[in-house]
C-alpha cells in the first residue's frame, strides 16, 4: 500500500477524533476497530496478525526537511515497521506530534488501528493437542495484569488463555501494550463461568484452581507436590483457573474444579501477586513436562 | 508511648515539610530518616522491626467528633497499626487530610517514619547457612521492580538480596512500599560489582547469572538442565546475579561468574521482564532444593 503523502496536522480531523475515541471500549465495539501501540506490539501483530492492521499512525518530524526530501519517523525501528507494513494491505499516514498525542499518550511513534471482530477466538476454534495445558483467569481486572499474564502464558507454551466472567476487555489498549505482543501469538478466549466449566468438560480437561487455601477439608496441594504425583501426564489437557488480584477465587468456583494448588511460600512473605503467581505456576508446569516428554 | 492528643492541621510545619523531603535521597541521607508508606508496609515494619520506627503518623477524619470525644483513623486497620504501635517507644502524631497529603500521596492513613542506619546491612553479619541462596540484582533502577524482586527473594526463602553496583536506593519509598513488607523480612545488602565479586568468593559461594544468552562459546545453560545436573546440591551457596531491566548484564560480568542460566522459553514470547524472571528462576530452585531436601 502506498504511504499517504500529506501529513495530517489537525488534531480535531475526524478521523483521528475516531481513533483517539477507541481508548473506550464503547466506542471500539461501534467502530469494530482497537489501537496497538508502540513499536514492540505493533511489530509482533504485524509479524503474526498482518492481515487483522488497517492502518498505521506514523508521527514524523514536522518541518526541518529539505524541499522534496521525504518526513521521516522518529527512530529507525517505527521506519523499518513502516517499511515491514508496505508488503500488507496498511494505509500509512503520517501525523505530527500533536496529533499523535491525541491518538495516544504511550505511543512512541507508532501506533497500528486493527480489526475488532478479527481477534474474536471461537473455544471451537482452539485446537487442543494432547495434554494441553489453558492458562484462565476469573474477574482479572488490571489491565498491566492481564497483558502480563497473556505474556506469561504465552512465555510458558500455554495452548490458549481464557478470560472467565466479568474481566477487564482484552482488547483495552494497556492490555495490548502490556502482553508486548503475546496477545497476537496465543488465543484468548472469553467465557462466563459456566460456559468455562462445559467447555473445559467437553474437552475433558482436568481444572487446577490456583489457591493460597482450597476448600476447608480439601486443601489446597502445593505444587511441587502435585507435579510429583505424575498429574502432569502429558495425555490429559490441563486448564489452570487463577481468581481476581483482590479475592481470589470464591467458594463457589473453588467447589466446580477438580483440585486445587498453591506455591508453596518459604519465607516470610504471605503472598506472591497475581501475575507472579502466574507466571511461576505455568512455567514451573511446563518446565517439569518438558524435561519429562524428554 | 502516648498518642499525642492535638491534630496537626498545619502543612508548611517545620515537621511536616521534613519528612515529606525523605522522597530525596539526598535529604534521607542528611536527616538519616526513611518513609513507609501505607498499611502494609507499616505493618510488616511494626511486626519485624518495631525498634527501626521513631515516628507514626496517623490521618484521622476533621471534625464531626462531639465534645471530648477522640479523632479516628480512616479505617479500622490503621487504628489496629496504631494501637500495635503502642506496646513500642513509637510517637504517634495525628494529622488531617491535608497534611497526609503534604507527607505522602500514597499514605492511604498511615505513614511510618524510620532510622536509616539501623537498615543498613553489613555482609559480615549475614549469616549464610549450609546451601543459602543470595538473589543478586545488577543496577536495578526501577523503584517497583526493586521492591518486588525482594517480595520474590523474601518468597522463595532467599537468605539475603544485594544490590549491585549503581540501583535505584533501597529506601526510595516505592521501593519500601512495592516490597510489601519483604524489606523487614529478609536483609537487603548493597555493594560494587568488585565488593559483591570478592564477597561471593569469601563465602565460597557458585556465582550464577541470569542471561538469555551468555557468552559466545559458553552459552547460557537452561534452568531445568542445571538443576537435573544436581549443582544445586544444598552445600556450597548459590548467588543468582541478574542484570539490568532493558540491558541485562555486560559481558564484562558474565566473564567472572561461574556459570550462565536461562529460563527456557516455550512459546513466542522472546522474554519476560526482569521481575517475572527473577521470580521463576528463584522460586523454582526453591521448590527443586525443598523437593530434594525432604
Amino acid at each position: 500500500m502506498p504511504i499517504h503523502s500529506g501529513i495530517i496536522d489537525n488534531p480535531k480531523a475526524d478521523r483521528i477524533r475516531k481513533v483517539s475515541d477507541l481508548s473506550s471500549r464503547k466506542r471500539r465495539e461501534e467502530y469494530g476497530r482497537f489501537c496497538i501501540e508502540g513499536p514492540q506490539a505493533v511489530r509482533e501483530a504485524i509479524a503474526y496478525r498482518p492481515e487483522i492492521i488497517g492502518d498505521l499512525f506514523v508521527e514524523v518530524r514536522a518541518g526541518g526537511q529539505a524541499q522534496g526530501e521525504q518526513a521521516r519517523p522518529l527512530s529507525t525501528v517505527v521506519e523499518r515497521l513502516e517499511a515491514d507494513s508496505q508488503a500488507y494491505d496498511i494505509y500509512v499516514h503520517h501525523v505530527t506530534s500533536r496529533v499523535m498525542q491525541r491518538i495516544s499518550t504511550d505511543s512512541q511513534g507508532i501506533v497500528a488501528v486493527a480489526d475488532l471482530a478479527a481477534m474474536r477466538v471461537d473455544a471451537e476454534d482452539v485446537p487442543l493437542a494432547e495434554g494441553a495445558t489453558v492458562a484462565a483467569f476469573w474477574q482479572i481486572r488490571d489491565p498491566g495484569n492481564a497483558g502480563t499474564v497473556i505474556r506469561a502464558a504465552d512465555a510458558a507454551g500455554c495452548d490458549a488463555v481464557v478470560f472467565v466472567d466479568d474481566c477487564v476487555d482484552v482488547l483495552n489498549p494497556k492490555v495490548v501494550r502490556s502482553s508486548v505482543g503475546s496477545l497476537f501469538h496465543i488465543p484468548v478466549l472469553t467465557m462466563s463461568t459456566r460456559e468455562f466449566m462445559q467447555w473445559t468438560k467437553s474437552i475433558h480437561a482436568k481444572v487446577v484452581a490456583a489457591d493460597v487455601y482450597g476448600l476447608e477439608g480439601r486443601p489446597a496441594m502445593p505444587l511441587p507436590e502435585y507435579i510429583q504425583q505424575g498429574e502432569l501426564d502429558g495425555v490429559q489437557p490441563h486448564a489452570f483457573l487463577f481468581g481476581n488480584e483482590a479475592r481470589g477465587l470464591p467458594e463457589s468456583i473453588l467447589k466446580q474444579v477438580d483440585r486445587s494448588v498453591c506455591i508453596p511460600m518459604y519465607g516470610k512473605a504471605e503472598s506472591l501477586n497475581l501475575a507472579t503467581s502466574a507466571a511461576i505456576l505455568l512455567h514451573t508446569v511446563a518446565m517439569s513436562s518438558h524435561i519429562e516428554r524428554i
